[in-house]
Parts: C-alpha cells; structure tokens; sequence
C-alpha cells in the first residue's frame, strides 16, 4: 500500500487527509459544544476537528468541578505563529478556572536534540513562556516546571519521578516501535517522561484524581495513545483516563508543515515588518497562473496559505466570508490578500511585543 | 562456540571459571593490598579476586581523602549468608572512613518482579536493613534510600532523577541489548537509575567530584560497563571514572548459585537451627562413593559445599586448613564436617538475631 501521508509525533510528511486520521487513530469527532466555545475561533472553526474523553472535561465546566488542564513545550527553536494555536487553547481553559500544569520537556529536548541544559532552561523561558504570557497566560495559575526540576516540595518531586519509573513496566518495547515507528533509549525516556506529565497530576502528592485534558496536534496521538495505555495497566494507582483534543496545524508558508528550522516556512514572533512583508509576499496561494486567469476562472482559497493564516489566526467571520467568495469569483487578487494579512500580522506582532516587555517582568517575579 | 558458562545480572549457568571471567569482562586482578586489607577474609582468601580503578580508592584510603562506597539491594526474596558478602565489604569500608551510598532498587524491582510497592518497602527495611545494621553497618554515617524517593531534599532529588533522564541519551539500545542479552523498557530504566545510583554521588548537590567505588558480584559487571560507558560520554557532568571490585559467588548447597527463592540452596537469616541442621546434612559434598572409598582416597574440599561455607564464611585459617588437609587424607568424614559447620553457623545465626532485635530500635529512630 502506497501512503499518502503519515503522521507520527516526528514528522509529517504529505498532505494531510484529517477525516482518514480521525479513522486511522480511533479518534472521535468534536460533539456539539457549549455557547462558550463558539466564541473561540479554534472551536467555532473545527481547527479543533477530534477528541477522546472530552465528554468528562465539558462535564466538569458545567458543574463547575475542578479539571487539569496539561501541555508541554519542547524548548528548541523560536515561537511562531503555529505554537499560538495550542497555548491559546491553554489559555482559554485558563479562564474557564482550569488548572494549568506546563512542562518543559527538557530532559526530552536534552536526549533529543544535543543542546546543554543551560541552553533550554535559556529558550524554555524567553522564548516560549514569555510569549505564552503576552498571549494571556496567567502565570500565578499555573504550574509551569521542567522535567529536570519537577518541584521544590520534596514529596512532590519524588512522586513524578517514581510515577516515570513505574510506568517503564507498563508497556512493551514493540509497543513504543508501533506508536513512534523508530525508537531509541532517549526518545523511550522521553515518553515515561511525558505520561508521566500527563498522568501525574492525580496522584495524591498533587491533585487527586480528577479529568486532565491534554489538548495537542494530531501528530502528538501517539504519546496520547500510549499514555492511555500505560494509565489503564498500572496496578499501583486508580488513574481516571485522560481526555485529549487534536487540532489541525497551521500550514508552512511555502509548502507543508510548518516547522521552526525552516525560516521561511513560519512567522516568528522575533521577525521584523520587513520580513514579516516579505515572507507573505513568497508564500504559496491560491491564485491563477496569470492575472487574466485568475480574474476569469477565480482562485482557489482552500489551497491558499494567506487565507489559511487568516482562517487560522484572526477572528473577523465576515471578512473571512467575503475574501473567500471574492477570491472564488475573481474579484480580488492575491496582492490584496497578502497586503491585509501583512498588515494584520504586523499589528498583531507589534502589540504582542509590548506585552511580552511586561511579561517579562512578570516572569522575573515567579521564577 | 559452546558456551561452558554463562554469565549475566539475570542468570549464572554452568560452572564459572574466573580466570576466564577476568580475560572475557576486561576487568584487572587484585593489586597488592595494605595490610588492614589483610584482615579481612574476604580479601586475604581472594574471594574479592577483581576490579576496575581501585588504585584511587587505595590512594584516597591511604592519604585520608574522602570516598564513596556504594551499594543496591533488591528488596526481594529473603536474607541469606550470601548477602553477607556483600555488606560486609560496605562496613568494612565504612570502618575505613567512606561515606556509604545505600540505593534500595524498588523501582527495578516492581518493574521487573510484579510486587507493589508497599511490600518491596516492607522487604527492603525488614529483610535487608535489619540484617545490615545487625552485621554492624552504621544508619548513621549510610545514606539510605529508595529509589522511589531519593531524599527529602528537593534539590538532591531533582539532580539525582534529572541524571537518570539524562543518562538515556548515553547508550543506544544495542548497548543494552549486547550487555543484558535481553531487554526490557522495565530494565533499560532499571539499568538507567542504576547508573544514576553509582554516579551520582559526584554531582554538586552530594559530595562533589569524588572516586567512588562499587564492589559487587562478578555478575553484576555488565551495570558496571554500561555506566562507566555513560559516565565518561555525558556532557554536562565532570565525573570521575567509577571503580569497582568483583567476589565470587558463595555457591548453592545442593549445586549452582545460592538463590533466594530455591529453599534449600542457601542458608536463611530466619532458618531455625534444624533447618539449618538438615540443609548442611542434605548439601553437596567432596565425600568419596563410600566410607571405604573416601578413608582410601580421601575427599575433594574444593567442590565440597561445606568446606566452600567454611572458607567464605568463618575467619579461622588454621581450622580450615587442618579440614582441608585432614580430607584430602581421608582422615576426617564428611558427618563430622557437616556437624561443625552447622555448629558455626547456627551459633553465628543466634547472636545474628540478637543483634536483629537491638537494630529494629535503630531502624524506628532513623526512618
């Protein structure tokens, strides 16, 4: 069988057909959700399109009970626009009074990616939790710590780790071959790590337990899968299964995923109007191969990646609506499209680094 | 090639050759002891016949610098004379001024023998720890702790599981595989807090930058290569290189390696003096076919089990050089033997259990 794509939590390759994974990996489709979450592009636009266990999550908003809300971040590379996705779903349930636990994944980045921990610590707070407050994130709410350094009250720290040893009997080695395709002792750490994190906040020593959601990109199933595994055959502790949401990414500029080693494929927080203009200017649309065409046949909006960003990024329906008819009949041309996104993104960024002068101050205040 | 013996952390089969051990693991004879080493039995009678870097434990000895000794147990199974071996070296050393390291391996041991938690606990302070401080080791001057929960210090207990993390980025599975034959993600994990036990001593957090030396059983080499292995590729850390020394087995009574969990191979800490009666009388012996023959052509003390005790065990060398020659002769009977060695040992057994009761009231105010 000849693959289309493929999805793993280290790569994405191909064009991705979301209904097939949707199949492919077990997952479930958003069910009707709350007034409240209409009002978040995320959800209105099924840039949320999945879930597993949601019900409980939604369940517990409802009656107002306490719920765990988990991510984690890789401290390599900058922040682009792509990472806004999933920290303001973090955001979002911040609001809702969940409790936030944030992991910096560390001693994966560590075992993964040969930088010194020095380094990460380095990236892990200027470049991701800065950002994350500018974003919104209350960091008085939230219980952001690194793998290497889980906690300063001793009962705490010992309970994670213990859990990450514990787990290592609850699933096979094929098991982590089948869920990651290639495995090495690094990337196996990694995973006890990571449910771990995901796990861990019911144990006694933290919350109790209570639903945790873990929202993610649908690359990250894998780690969810195998977590879920792990939570179902450990003897020792009366885990309440995790409950997970998957989003859509946002695409790369020029062609596929977007990714933070390919410059010209993601807006960084970090560029300047200039490039910001000009990254825009190259990306990959969904236009006529001549002014003529496109003016007589119309373009294509669904393949476009300056309607994408607006789809993906910015809030306004309405203005959505008309570009996407307006492109379709050819009654506006790429040019225009790029200039108003160029311009949104650029205002966007400009506010954003205000912020992010005052989040650091913040941050200087609860590390 | 067939193989004559075998040897591995998980089995011993065949009858072991050590010269042979020595060539096949890279490990070095003895070097010539100062003389407080002589009064040990163990290293006057070479049943510590090896090791890797003991000449800077021999220097730090003899110009009075600090040291570490560290050590494992698994809390599983019961207490018998062989672990004997093992902890009195531990005391011997603690007498000598080392700061011992005392790592109980129960998250090793739920992962790889199907226990909870509690109970491994249980074993670990009742079955071992007892026994320990009943040989004479200090709780004192003995850093004791589980794996589980490595201090009540949350900064000793991040840097220790931080090195575990990190220590899986330092071997590739095919390491693990070639020195455990057969691999597990419970034991690839087991091997990495191992390796975080031997080496950690040497983070800032504990002592510092210090030799540090494990002594263990010949079988247990492969941990040690592994470490050594990670300990010189890690980046972050400066150790240095860990030395080690190797003892023979003292062998089962009836005919391979004593075992915890074959009744009648080994003496028990908690035998009654008939069980031990009728352990001895039924052990494997160097006894001639019949009393005729053996008055003829004498015994065979080097594969006798009882001689073997004696020579492991009890300090007396003109005693046990007298049997010896005694049987070689044919001038002693293998009865006459046997009824010696249950005298020592059950005389031995009874003052052990004294001390049992004086070292639970130890246990209660350092726990």
């Amino acid at each position: 069988m000849i693959k289309d794509f493929e999805v793993t939590p280290w790569e994405v390759t191909g064009r991705v057909d979301y209904d097939k994974l949707i199949k492919q990996f077990g997952i479930k489709p958003m069910p009707k959700l709350p007034e409240k979450f209409q009002k978040n592009l995320l959800f209105r636009r099924k840039i949320i399109f999945a879930q597993r266990d949601f019900g409980r999550i939604l369940d517990s908003i409802r009656d107002g009970r306490p719920f765990v809300v988990m991510t984690g971040l890789m401290p390599s590379g900058k922040f682009h626009l792509g990472h806004k996705i999933l920290i303001d779903q973090i955001i979002f349930y911040q609001r809702l009074g969940a409790k936030i636990y944030l992991a910096v994944a560390d001693i994966e980045a560590y075992n993964t990616r040969n930088k010194s921990m020095r380094e990460l610590e380095e990236t892990a707070i200027r470049e991701y939790l800065e950002n994350y407050i500018a974003l919104g994130l209350k960091p008085e709410k939230c219980d952001f710590y690194f793998q290497s350094k889980r906690s300063d009250d001793w009962k705490k720290s010992n309970a994670y780790y213990k859990l990450a040893g514990m787990l290592a009997s609850c699933a096979t080695f094929n098991e982590f071959r089948a869920v990651y395709g290639e495995i090495t002792p690094g990337k196996m750490v990694s995973s006890l790590f990571q449910a771990s994190d995901m796990l861990h906040a019911q144990l006694d020593e933290f919350e109790g337990k209570m639903p945790v959601l873990v929202p993610v990109g649908i690359d990250q199933d894998p780690h969810l899968r195998i977590a879920r595994d792990m939570s179902r055959r450990i003897k020792e502790f009366d885990f309440m299964q995790l409950s997970s949401t998957y989003h859509k990414f946002l695409p790369g500029l020029k062609g596929e995923k977007m990714s933070s080693s390919v410059e010209e494929s993601a807006i960084f927080i970090s560029d300047s109007p200039k490039e910001v203009k000009k990254k825009i200017w190259n990306s990959f649309t969904g236009g006529g191969g001549s002014l003529k065409e496109q003016k007589e046949k119309g373009g294509n909006p669904d393949v476009c990646r300056v309607y994408q960003y607006l789809f993906y990024l910015f809030d306004d329906d309405n203005e959505l609506k008309v570009r996407y008819e307006k492109c379709k009949n050819g009654e506006i041309l790429c040019g225009e499209c790029k200039e108003y996104l160029t311009e949104k993104i650029n205002k966007f960024l400009k506010e954003h680094r205000k912020k992010k002068e005052t989040a650091r101050n913040k941050i200087d205040r609860y590390l």
